[in-house]
Parts: C-alpha cells; structure tokens; sequence
C-alpha cells in the first residue's frame, strides 16, 4: 500500500516551523501499522530537518550557526536576482535536506525521543510551502 | 511493484550534471503513476541534489562556496592519495547527497518548478559515474 | 514485502563505526533480491554517512574538518546543556544524514566498491545509539 498527501505551511520567514504533528496525523489516517514515511519539500530555498525538539535555543543556534557559515552579506555570490538572502537559502538548502523518510512502526513514525520533524524556511520573508508525504509498505 | 535502473554519466571534471529527464524518463517507462523514485550515486566523490535549475549561475556560486568550504589547498588533510582534490571531494559528498527519494505523481517526478536533479562531480577529472535509478509503489 | 529490524550499535565517544556488515547480513537474511534497504538512527547526536571504506585517513579528516566546522569550543552558542559538545552534536547531525536509502540487487545493498556504511558518534563520550533497517520492495 502507497498513500501520498500533500500540504501547504505558510511560513513567516526565515526560521523552523516544526511539521510532527501533521506527519504523525497523515501516517495514521492510512492505518499501516509497519513501514515507511517519505516527507518531501518542493523548493529549493527551504528544506526539512530531523532536530532535537525540547530546548528551541538548538534551533536558534542552528540558524546562527548557518548565519555565520552562508551569510546574506556574502559579495562572492553572483546569483542574487531575489535579494541578499537568494544564495544563502540555496545553499543551506543543498547542505540539510530535501526529502526525509522515517520507519513507521505500530502506526506511528518511530521517531527517537527527541526527534522533531521541522521545515526550515530559509528566505527572510514568509512563504507558503508545499509538502507531500507518502506512506507505505 | 518495483523496477531498477542502472546509467551512467560522464563527467568532464568537477560541476555539476542535470540528470532530470534521464531520471523522467525512466520513471515514464516503469507506468508506474503513483509511488517514489529514488536516485543513488555508487561513489564518494560525488554526489547528488536537487537544486534551482533556472539560472546556472546558482550552481556557480554553490561550487565556489564549497571551494571556499573545503579548499584544495588545505594542508590539514592527511589523505591526499588521488591528489588535492581528494578530501575535499570526500568532504563535499558527505555535506550533501549520495540518495535522493522523489514522489512519483501522474507517471512524473513531482519536483517543484525550479527543482533540478544535478550530479555533482567533485573531482577535478572527469570520471565515468554510476546511478542506480529505482522506482516504486 | 517489507521487513524491519533494530539494531544497537555501543560507541565510545566521538568517531565513526561501520556498520556495513550489519546491514548486509539484515539485508540477506530477509531473502530480499531485488528492492531497497533503508537505514535510521533515532538520535540528534549521531549520524549515518556512507563514506570511502579503504582509508582510515579520510574519516579521520572528516572528523577534524568537522571539529574546525562546528568548533566545541564556540562561544557563540546558547545551547550547552550537555557541555561543549552539545551544539557541535546537532549540527553535525544536521550537516550529514539522519537515513540513508541504499539500492538491494543480488540479495545485497548494492554499494560502490568504496562505499561503507558508517555511524558517526558526535558525542565525546560514548552512547548506545539505535538504528532501524527496513529492507522492502
């Protein structure tokens, strides 16, 4: 069995938006019990993270730490046609990820227990963002 | 069901290589219409993304922050067997892909708009690269 | 078919272990053929990567390219609960994979010559970490 769904997060800007509970819920709506989740993000200016989801000062200091690494001042891009954050999301996109999959088992994504689910936007402004799960066994 | 398919790519040194219609094509030619579609690259000095595929200059500036990242000329590396390019391919393949999963929808990769399929050569001579195309339901 | 084991790998603190034959012997055991084998590790600290399998020498330099990445020592970080090398933990994680999907064909992943499959301890002292391979197809 393979069941797809597609959401949308409307994002206000750069910063994690964690997705858990939608994951969760779409994985059991399908009632497989044992298999696989496949989340997949449609862009290429945000991404997905699996993250430690209790103290949200890691999260922050992720952000910072992708602040110093691609910085949005940076004169070396030549590619900067959406303004001075248009390469950085490129490339902190190209360096976490597009698409995540998770073992399901009894019904559930088997996530460790400080295992969050999150869509990073990485442009400052707010976007909406499409995302398809898919289910299966 | 599920069907498997091996290509190769030849690359004329470090850059990147769009691989999207050999990926969309194999995919038309499973009829599979809905399921997942997984690329893998068998090395590790290159490796795979999905990236903007609109204005190539996007794909310049990725490759100049990953020489910036991971120079050639770092003395601190102590493998260097194949040359200066060594590490730094070794290093750059673990920041980003060596698999990428891809929802299948209406027989098609559902990529976003500006979603490219790129392999990324990371050494500076061209090398004959293998990709195992897999595609299911 | 789709089968799914857990395995529990015992590091000893920073540093990478294969765990390529675990895998493989996973991978035969389901008397799968032909399909794909999926690797998870439940952990914020830990990662997977595969990674050139002959020299020793390569993931030594990708652990101090990673320690000069995400330095322990790094001021700037508000996240240190666990100590210096909190933060450098996530990132790390964050910067690499969380799971990996790898082609089965002949009863095998269905690896480049040079391709192993590694957990990557980000913790200075040693944890037992979770993994869970599903083979399916």
């Amino acid at each position: 069995m393979l069941i797809q769904e597609k959401i949308n997060v409307i994002t206000q800007g750069r910063g994690t938006y964690e997705v858990t509970n939608d994951v969760q819920r779409i994985v059991k709506n399908t009632d497989i019990e044992m298999g696989l989740c496949h989340v997949f993000v449609h862009h290429t200016s945000a991404s997905l993270m699996l993250c430690e989801n209790a103290d949200p000062s890691v999260r922050a200091d992720l952000e910072q730490f992708m602040s110093r690494l691609a910085p949005d001042s940076d004169t070396a891009y030549s590619h900067n046609n959406e303004g001075a954050d248009d390469m950085p999301a490129h490339i902190r996109t190209v360096l976490t990820q597009t698409g995540l999959t998770i073992p399901v088992k009894n019904g559930r994504c088997m996530l460790g227990t400080w295992q969050g689910v999150y869509l990073w936007e990485h442009k400052a402004r707010g976007n909406q963002r499409s995302l398809t799960i898919t289910v299966y066994n």
